[in-house]
């Protein structure tokens, strides 16, 4: 039963579609939910399968690395992959979200910076903060390029670039862009402090205070905070946890409500995980372009897929000029730089005059040695080694949510990014079970900072972007006590 | 005539009553203008004069570089001064401006921008950007320091530092603020990505869209641009060229309108100059707190005073909360890192939220370095060379305004920062002027884009940031010969 819903689950995986090793791993899953290879047996060694089946060594590795990932087999060193002793069973997944169907004013700010504040703190075991751990992170080696940099262009990196950005950035933002579909001059895209300044200079550049703004259900807190400190309102998007925002439904309320813009994540959504089959992404550029509504693209979380290739974006697909794709490499390189950027579509203008009028322009330093990195071929290795990382963390703590946590919880099934949404037993409040696991020295995500009207109550989100360790496993173990003594 | 003109200049000047230095230069200024020391004369040496008055070398140094760039005398190399042959008078200043009374839209930024991208290319003789040169500024001390923080504190540097923004940079900037009279605590200030950050936030701390700010005439241009894309409306205040904002016709604006925030630049504002004496500061900010009507204080010039003293901040005299303090270090150290900073009063918590909606953070290795260039004293032995720099540089580019510009011309005479605010005769547009200028290679900035209705048509400003050379010499007889041929 397990095996099939594994088997099932990874046949299906949109992203994985006339992949070799999907292939090569789906025998072998076929092969353990038959019985021919059984729990405790060793499988086919990488070489034996490769010669076998007439694949490359790369792409059984592959291969194993999901079965090991999804709980189907376990590598014992100097010996092999075995058949797990004890196969295990992701918990059920939460169902399309529900919002009400009415635009609405938001008022999420406040409680939002109250659990950012709390969570901010070394001292606890962080599940709170969607930031990846340094530790993971080519830090040494960027400092290392920022210095170089800084000697060669000394005067360059002190004086102030005015938008659109450094150019060495953008042309290497445009090459790497293909990856996602999309041909981009480095004309058509400006750099900002970070993703969030890209999102509100995009929403600023096309809508006013009052305009009702499509999101996603849930969304990123950061875009909730942007709506309701520019007075604009809301209208939540019933979203699958897989697939993303629900098409159907969303054209429903462009019929019912004045859309002025959209702002989604559709590759590995914070804090879904959900991502938008590239069909769907088409059918969605044109549902928006046929009524002249501006999509902005929050693709923060787009690289970090955990298959080798990354999904397109919605950009890749649109030839109207209304998609605004924003993105940063905070969440795979250098989160203390805070450089983003944004593709903006025929908004450029209007978006290059709001980055001047809200900061002038980005710091020069951080994007020249961003530039060279990328550039250097240094962050594709980099990228290989995180996806493989967060391919692997992520079920574990799926895993341990799975041992610890009280019967009936759902969670999600993100096939890129770090984050699991985790949908507890009606009864328990993630407000409370917040405060409860900060006492322990423990950081979550409450669920009511993801929605317009602090809804969303049993609902927590769980970031895994730091390494594995046993204060980890500690700590979900509390969580999951102290969710079951609020039953 | 020009002596008694200068040396009663020295005598008014606010900031130098009862120092030493201006009462030595003053008496060299009086014996020059009796007679007593003609034009070509050697004037006693700096030890003679030193001994003779009882005073320190420090001191006669200070007056007779306060005499020289007055145009009184020279220094001849290997030689010592001597009184300038031909005694140099300045020009006539502006007068109080006189903007319309009510209060407006803003509509300036398309110009604006239009503006600096035609003066943002450095194969021009600079005048436009009132950027400083990368050549002043103690850049390879700076990015050396920052290579050693990212050595020694790597993860950090790689990592978010979420607002009020980084503790040792506050602690640095709370200590610094006692110069200017301030007590601050580092928990009542913010940093942010450069003051143009500082200003946005503040704005949208205390007021809404459809708004009305009261603002200098004229007054920097990226404060009517924030104020045209926040939706507000503008009303300026007439201004004087020497003492900044005129408190009685604000008085009487307060009554007629619902001046809901003031945004003013009082030491040394852009494009004006003008340094508002620190005893009308006080009263400024009684008058404004009477009627709990927050002040942005704009202070990025503030420490470019070209006597050794800095003056006063209003938020020294602010015992309400409710002056919004706002700097960087952008015209004094590192244009290139965009660090500014906030000490907003009773506005903080609103503040930090819109940083944290605006850009998540400041960027973590730039805060360190600077934190550790100030710590370790570099920036005062700077500030010092730069201060110098300036207090020479001025009076020699309106020197050669004075030579080479048509008769009517007025200019300003600052005491502090590095912009010179230029009155054309009245048929001279511009505009226009820019656009001939331009083509000969050589930026301005034209006075309508400090006019939130592009009056102002017969100014310019000149920044005087860049080092004296030739170029710039027969740049400033090309510009007088383009006004010339305008008339």
């Amino acid at each position: 039963m397990a095996t099939q819903t594994l088997a099932s689950h990874i046949a299906t995986q949109p992203e994985w579609q006339d992949r070799l090793y999907k292939q090569v791993a789906l025998r072998i899953a076929e092969l353990i939910e038959h019985g021919t290879l059984r729990p405790g047996e060793r499988i086919p060694s990488v070489r034996e399968l490769s010669e076998r089946e007439e694949v490359s060594i790369a792409t059984v590795m592959q291969a194993y690395r999901v079965l090991e990932s999804r709980g189907l087999i376990e590598a014992r060193p100097q010996s092999g992959y075995y058949v797990r002793a004890k196969l295990w069973s992701p918990p059920p997944e939460p169902s399309k979200s529900q919002p009400t169907r009415s635009a609405t004013r938001v008022s999420v700010n406040e409680l939002v910076m109250e659990v950012l504040k709390a969570t901010h703190s070394p001292a606890l075991v962080g599940f709170g903060a969607a930031m990846p751990s340094p530790q993971l992170l080519p830090t040494l080696q960027l400092h290392r390029t920022m210095a170089s940099v800084a000697r060669r262009h000394s005067s360059l990196c002190n004086s102030c670039d005015i938008p659109p950005g450094n150019l060495n950035l953008r042309t290497q933002i445009a090459r790497r862009a293909m990856e996602s579909g999309c041909t981009l001059s480095p004309d058509e895209i400006v750099t900002t402090c970070g993703c969030q300044e890209a999102l509100n200079l995009c929403l600023r550049a096309v809508a006013k205070p009052g305009d009702t703004i499509a999101i996603e259900s849930p969304t990123y807190y950061g875009i909730l905070q942007i709506i309701e400190a520019l007075g604009m309102k809301a209208c939540e998007i019933p979203t699958f946890p897989r697939e993303g925002v629900c098409l159907d439904e969303l054209a429903k309320r462009l019929k019912w409500c004045r859309i002025k813009a959209c702002v989604f994540s559709l590759n590995f959504s914070n804090p879904l995980g959900s991502c938008m089959p590239d069909i769907k992404k088409a059918q969605l550029v044109k549902l928006l372009a046929d009524r002249e509504i501006p999509l902005i693209e929050d693709d923060l979380y787009g690289n970090l897929s955990h298959s080798p290739h990354r999904p397109k974006t919605a950009k890749a697909f649109d030839k109207y000029g209304l998609v605004l794709l924003c993105d940063s490499f905070t969440k795979t390189l250098a989160p203390g730089s805070r450089v983003g950027w944004t593709a903006p579509g025929r908004f450029r203008t209007q978006v290059e005059h709001l980055k001047f009028i809200s900061s002038v322009g980005t710091p020069t330093l951080p994007q020249l040695a961003i530039a060279e990195f990328l550039a250097n071929g240094g962050y594709d290795h980099h990228l290989r080694k995180l996806r493989r990382f967060y391919a692997e963390q992520v079920p574990r703590v799926t895993q341990a949510i799975t041992k610890y946590f009280p019967a009936g919880t759902k969670v999600t099934r993100p096939t890129g990014g770090y984050v699991l949404w985790v949908e507890l037993p009606p009864q328990v409040n993630s407000l409370e079970l917040f405060r409860r696991a900060l006492a322990e020295k423990i950081s979550i995500a409450p669920g009511p900072i993801f929605s317009a009207k602090q809804k969303l109550q049993n609902f927590i989100r769980l970031s895994c972007g730091a390494p594995w360790s046993e204060a980890m496993d500690r700590a979900l173990l509390k969580l999951g006590q102290l969710s079951s003594m609020m039953m």
